[in-house]
């Protein structure tokens, strides 16, 4: 087998993997990042992020050249023009796209070849907690439910093992199952 | 004042607003929803989600004619190739969005026009959680940051209560900061 073979798995590069958890070993402090977004309100439920440049390790990236600009919207009936997926979309999308990253880079690590995975995400909400008729319910979704169709050169088994690993150490996963401190300040004029 | 004037504010209808609180408090099962993504892996840190129909007001919603398509990624530094922006990042843009409109729509009810809604959002990670290389920290963000400038037709001290109502009442603020059940169920073949 060649070498390219042998160092990219699930079009993860592994010799890059290694590398960067021997980086780390050697030198905790690369290891803190900082993630950003920057939102601006367009007209009724349509707003926008930019997100391009974030910290990590251990310098400000560089790297992108172009900010992602994503739309945010509201169908029709929760008072929108869907100018984009609402906000409990994007976060069942958030968690999809970590699941998915961690679960191919598990595989990657543990010498399992993919060759398809598949998620179906769903969100039940009472929507009288967010349009403020009810305390009794939640703002948010009661529970998420994920339904993975995961195919690949191992054992099911073996997947089985892989998908639970990808939730132990997703860091979206982490997010929206125990939650976040979230400060919020605000500056007017 | 025209009627167009009094019944449109920041974009939203307070027509349409007021009509949806009453009919769900007329008959309170109107108000379960369920959203929904699916995602599908491409390639590497590559994956995209499609999110188009979703269940509410009684039935299966059918308005939206296409599908939104929303590709993930990561940056070079965390093994990708910046194919779009990544899990933590777009939660970041779940949070700012939702609770953007969620700002946006009490204004409209409590009768302030906004002019102007920008936010900051930043949240710090030690990827030694995700990365599986420590137990010691956690996988997700340890705090988010969101820094509001707000301006409209009102007091600074109103502004702060319509910011403050907005985080009560937004469904990934909840969901976030509260975190949620998430059950994950695989098939392989």
């Amino acid at each position: 087998m060649s070498t390219t073979a042998e160092t990219t798995r699930n079009g993860v590069s592994t010799q890059q993997l290694y590398g960067t958890l021997d980086a780390i070993k050697a030198d905790p402090s690369i290891a803190k990042f900082q993630f950003r977004a920057r939102n601006r309100w367009i007209d009724g439920a349509h707003n926008r992020s930019t997100i391009q440049q974030f910290y990590g390790a251990g310098q400000e990236d560089g790297s992108r050249d172009e900010a992602f600009v994503i739309d945010a919207g509201e169908p029709a009936i929760l008072l929108g023009t869907d100018t984009g997926a609402n906000p409990a979309e994007f976060l069942l999308h958030a968690l999809a796209a970590c699941l998915t990253t961690s679960l191919v880079y598990v595989a990657a690590a543990r010498k399992v070849r993919l060759t398809e995975v598949r998620s179906t995400l769903t969100g039940d909400m009472d929507v009288r907690g967010a349009l403020g008729l009810s305390d009794e319910v939640r703002n948010g979704f009661t529970n998420i439910r994920v339904s993975f169709d995961v195919k690949g050169d191992a054992t099911e088994e073996k997947i089985q093992e892989v998908v639970a690993r990808a939730c132990r150490r997703s860091a979206v996963y982490d997010m929206v199952t125990n939650g976040v401190p979230v400060a919020v300040e605000v500056a007017s004029a």
